[in-house]
């Protein structure tokens, strides 16, 4: 794609996922993570003067959020959010289908002042629920906040309404589908039940971006959503619900489109995927062509994974002391790993405990031990005392694969 | 009083108190009840133009009321709250200690459109907890809804800051308490612990409101606040808590200051205090003169109650089917007379099944009977079908009475 200014005819989105507010709030050392992400993300479409945030689910990390998390995140919201930017979008859809709860986006509200719209459609942690299907989404929707998107009723038979954006002579359909369990979804898609509306004029004029939060990678037969699933109508889709940071634009052969994934902006579990790199991406749409720029987060708490397989160490079983020795020094390299990435990415920044797991493979008589005794040592130099080390054997090579 | 236009210097609020929204949300009958009465206060504040709402706590009734309960509630709020009425109130006092949350008015922030302002104390139902001491009030003001004010940490020496409100020439001082167990603040009260801070400048001229929200009947030595405890520098108390609606202001000699109960705007028991008929106030404050002018609520769902003593009805203890034939006779003439209150106060309203309460004094060998079984035959009838009866004893006449 050619240069896209910040010119009349270039939509210009920030887009990020998963930010799971409230996580771990009670924890007194990461109990902030996810918010302090959350309002650098809100800073940060503040900075470069986008004209909406776009969400992908799990904005909370619980169905129902606690008061505080609620509180804090309202508090950000109407911080960030509200001002005397003018939003260029002009939408074009009928409003009252697409957005379920006050059927009119935030910003043509006369009553409030919205600098940055944002859009959001709901995850597998903030899902609807109740007899009046709300989630806590809604209540951001209900304060003027957010315009929640992509809520579906029926599940069997799914048709997705977009929401019809321009701005100068782009024109970006949004199509959004908040979560749902992944074995429906997938017998929806295959059946040919999931419709995707496309505007009835000019359907090639526009810019078709879906915005989905599934499994993408396969977890069982069905237990995914194929990128095959997916119509080639569409130009771009924005993937919420795996944690992993893959923002750069994959492309898709068969269907034609790209695809990015976000990730989380804070890590909910100690695995290889949430110790990548996050990052948020700035979207520019101009007519039919986008460019994906990715922007570091540099609040996420710096965080290194390793492994050590103790019969390959040239240690012997029974010399515990050698071995514990030994993980405490992989332990330490992990730190200043994490701490190194860490000043790098945010040179400014406070200074940050890392969370550090150092996955141990025991096989072969060795014994593994208390992980949280382990920790003790680390309770001022680690946010995960508790958990660093995770013990585990490899499975038996000999073992045969499941079909 | 004189009469008061809808003038420059005239303050006009309107008053209500202890919403209690949510209360029987999961009632098939009843469920609504609390929010369609909040609705109609908030409708009235609308109709009569008032400058703004005062509410005196327990505006929900659980403290963490339920998503659809804050989801309506908002959207109620956002509905009635949101326009383009300028408000004419000044604040003079320094809003970032009278409002804990925002630390400014909503009317006053220039990213909200506020048209009626609703300030609020919380009550016992709603108060903070929590290691931030937030509460469902909090939420609302995050939002940009209500000003939450009166909030107190301080419980053993507590000193109140009043809104200081002018229009024209009318100055209000507006003291806030929020609810506070009541031995405990009985004895603050007692131990010349709670200070009101006048205005500094010309103190003579504001006219001194105080709302709070405890026992003002006497639950026990302590557990009340005595009237006697308020300064005679109040000019009026309105005072939420006590759910009977005892709005006509009373005059209290010592203190030389009015008291008004406004009451609540749902029943929460079958009592006596609760069965009569509900008001909100129009409150006019024209400098140092006030006049309230009591609106009916029509949308408050009838309810009779009466009183049978079967010793005094002539019937033996063995004339089963003849007492049960003189209960259903009663319950049928309280519903008579709930149908006929609520005609004549909401002849247009649509038909609701009254709360019916027949308490039944059953002592001189009389026998109970099954309350739930009896209200089989009223499900059509009557909202509360399964407690219409209150099978209780006389207290023994010649019991010592306690000291
Ligand atoms: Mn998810
Ligand atoms: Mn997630
Ligand atoms: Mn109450
Ligand atoms: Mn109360």
């Amino acid at each position: 794609c050619g240069a896209m200014g910040d010119d009349a005819d270039t939509l210009r989105i920030l887009v990020a996922t998963d930010c799971h507010l409230g996580y771990l709030e009670r924890d007194t050392v990461r109990g902030n993570d996810s918010l302090r992400s959350f309002e650098e993300i809100l800073r940060l479409a503040v900075d470069h003067n986008v004209d909406m945030l776009l969400l992908g689910g799990d904005l909370f990390h619980d169905n129902k959020p606690s008061r505080k998390t609620l509180y804090r995140t309202m508090d950000l919201l109407r911080t960030y959010c509200m001002g005397d930017r003018p939003c260029p979008i002009q939408i074009c859809s009928d409003q009252s289908v697409n957005f379920h709860n006050r059927k009119c986006v935030n910003y043509e509200d006369p009553n409030l002042n919205i600098a940055l719209p944002v859009f959001s459609i709901h995850g597998n942690h903030d899902d609807p629920s109740g007899d009046e299907q709300l989630c806590a989404l809604d209540l951001l929707s209900a304060a003027g906040f957010v315009n929640h998107f992509g809520r579906t009723r029926e599940v069997d038979d799914i048709e997705i309404t977009p929401v019809l954006m321009q701005k100068g002579n782009t024109k970006v359909a949004l199509y959004g589908l908040g979560s749902v369990r992944d074995e429906r979804l997938h017998r929806t898609f295959r059946d040919k039940k999931v419709t995707m509306k496309a505007p009835a004029e000019s359907p090639d004029q526009w810019f078709n971006m879906f915005v989905i939060h599934q499994n993408r990678v396969k977890h069982g037969p069905t237990n995914f959503i194929p990128e095959s699933f997916l119509p080639p109508m569409l130009d771009l889709v924005i993937w919420g619900h795996e944690h992993k940071c893959e923002i750069e634009p994959v492309h898709n052969e068969t269907g034609n489109f790209f695809i990015t994934q976000p990730g989380s902006s804070v890590a909910t579990a100690l695995s290889e995927g949430e110790a990548v790199k996050k990052h948020v991406g700035l979207l520019e749409i101009r007519e039919k062509s986008f460019r994906l720029s990715r922007l570091v987060l540099k609040t996420v708490r710096p965080f290194a994974m390793g492994e050590v397989v103790l019969s390959e160490s040239g240690l012997d079983t029974n010399q515990h002391k050698a071995i514990e020795d030994l993980l405490v020094s992989e332990v330490n390299k992990l730190i200043k790993r994490a701490q190194h990435e860490y000043s790098e990415r945010s040179p400014d920044g406070p200074a940050m405990k890392p969370l550090v797991r150092l996955k141990v493979e025991y096989s072969g008589g060795f014994a593994s031990f208390n992980s949280q005794r382990f920790g003790q040592r680390y309770l001022q130099e680690v946010a995960n005392p508790k958990d660093i080390l995770l013990f585990h054997r490899r499975r038996a090579a000999h073992k045969p694969s499941e079909a």
